[in-house]
């Protein structure tokens, strides 16, 4: 299955919608760790000047709490009406209209969860809603799924085997009985794009996943997704591993040994992968900063830290995290539940905005 | 021994020099690689307004071609003349003189050298001229070491057992016969600063080093050089190894079982340390933009590109690496030989310029 063909597969069990269709219908917008900044971030894209044709999946009175947070400085939050909807009935509305889709056997009591602690039935409640917004874009009822943050250690208490959302919208978009499909993180902002070969693993964990097939596998899921995005020819930096990507097998054999012949591999498919890069300088030299076009479109990024470190360094506040290679778009701000924000209405929205501007857009070509 | 105690030590086999006798000496500043961009950038401190007082260690030939090549586009270099000079007999000179000292047995033939290429006796050049840059500070002659960049791949092939300068410069510094000095290298530009807990060593090794008397270790070299720099309560972040810092030991335990302690023992000590923290943002937190103080004062770094990366990613020009530790002051530029474009006379010597100016702040109190 190529990887990438967001519509063709935009279903797994219902039917195929026409782009048209798939443009006319709701992004689902799931809450999050309801004791985190999820809530009020998603209640503040009601305040922005065009909120987006979306349903929350997620506890109402949870999202009436968030709203009541932002009507302490912005008293427009207190005309924002919340509407119980399913998927299947949920339609455009009015801006002061925030529909949201409780899943079945919502826990009712998450309202008066304490901000900012964690808990299981935080956890439980997040990965409910995630399951029922990936539910609503798989039967064709949603354009495409956008995640508000969870938080690791409330998902782990609550009994759930995934570290994280893309793991857990792997094991979701993967056909029952088979192989997981092969998925990548791709965090972007204004400035930059990785893609990384391996996410939620300890460093140690994350130096055995550097192996020829996951290597080249990331390389394609980058290509492949960037062309489905609209480049024609992505030019992929491929990161070392080691410092000085080896100096030539003076610190480590990485490089020559798996990181090169991946390399390799691709451009025999094809593919425009160079590399293997000094970590140290890739991220700069692939920063894209005015019009200038630089180098490269994207860097390959041989482990969770190489990657977010360069993405995370300015601070840039519209950083969006892109699942790559599921069936359906994924999208999410590129932060986490800022436990130590929550409930002050102080969280800034930026980057699920920019996150639900960019599902938008690659469910409308 | 004070790791920090630059001028109670500054020489290890001669008198102690006060620190009125230690402004008036050069500084040494060594040529590098002979291949690469070292002796053009050198040449290029003679054509600023201000020349350091200065002294050439290398090959008189190997800067003639140097200042030639600068010559194409600024003829003032062919008004600089070279002076081959003992440090015992270097004096305050005109900025049109360019004091060189040549180390004894240095080879004849380094100025036919081709630009860019990898050649043992490149190695063995620029090794010679670092040993003899050290003697001369050790022995009370020179001011502090200024090193200009060498190939790690020329170095093996000349036979080095040492990767870099770092544990050449650590090898020569440490009493004979006994256990090596505890060194790290510091990389600074106006924005950030980092002290790494290992370097020249391939990912998997790195790993193995975040032990709790390395970490420590670091951090306390952190501490105790800032304090030596003027920083009278250095505020040190210790960045976690794992994503997330291991999120609470979901993806690692280095940050509960080592790092943590580490800090924990630090601050024992007296040492404002803290963390660990998220490897992906607190770079981003630290970095110091205009006026207003951050949160950190230094972070301390778990492997090279860890620390590496964000001090790079804006390609800054004015980066300086500092190896904390030693008997003596030693800073050099941030960047490599950069094969690439030696001999072109376009390197940017900016770098080495604020590795010169730093060099004399640390050693001017």
């Amino acid at each position: 299955m190529d990887v990438c063909d967001f519509q063709r597969n935009v279903t797994m069990t219902g039917m195929k919608p026409s782009i048209n269709e798939l443009k006319s219908l709701p992004l689902a917008i799931s809450m999050g760790d309801p004791c985190g900044i999820g809530p009020e971030i998603i209640a503040a894209l009601w305040l922005s000047n065009n909120p987006p044709h979306a349903v929350v999946v997620g506890s109402r009175a949870v999202m009436a709490r968030a709203l009541a947070v932002l009507a302490n400085s912005n008293k427009q939050a207190e005309q924002i009406k919340i509407h119980g909807v399913d998927f299947s009935n949920a339609q455009a509305m009015a801006a002061s209209v925030m529909q949201v889709h409780e899943p079945a056997h919502l826990p009712s009591d998450l309202a008066n969860l304490p901000w900012g602690e964690v808990s299981a039935l935080g956890g439980q409640a997040a990965a409910m809603c995630v399951r029922s917004g990936v539910a609503a874009v798989q039967q064709g009822l949603a354009r495409a799924l956008v995640t508000a943050p969870l938080h690791k250690k409330a998902l782990a208490l609550a009994g759930e085997p995934f570290p994280g959302h893309t793991e857990l919208l792997q094991k979701m978009a993967s056909p029952k009985g088979q192989a997981l499909l092969p998925v990548r993180m791709m965090l972007a902002n204004d400035e930059l794009r990785v893609v990384l070969v391996s996410i939620h693993v300890s460093l140690r964990e994350a130096l055995a996943a550097v192996t020829l097939s996951h290597v080249l596998e990331t390389i394609r899921i980058a290509h492949h997704s960037l062309q489905r995005m609209g480049m024609a020819h992505p030019r992929i930096a491929v990161a070392g591993l080691n410092p000085h990507a080896g100096e030539d097998g003076l610190f480590g054999t990485e490089e020559m040994t798996v990181i090169g012949p991946a390399i390799q591999q691709a451009r025999a498919e094809g593919i425009d992968a160079s590399g293997p890069w000094a970590p140290d300088t890739v991220f700069m030299r692939a920063r894209q900063v005015g019009k200038t076009k630089g180098p490269f479109d994207v860097v390959v990024a041989m482990y969770h830290d190489q990657g977010l470190i360069p993405i995370k360094y300015l601070g840039l506040t519209e950083g969006v995290n892109v699942t790559l290679g599921l069936p359906f778009v994924r999208t999410s701000p590129d932060h986490g539940t800022a436990f130590d924000l929550a409930g002050t209405g102080q969280a800034d929205p930026s980057s699920l905005q920019a996150a639900c501007r960019l599902a938008l857009a690659l469910t409308s070509t």
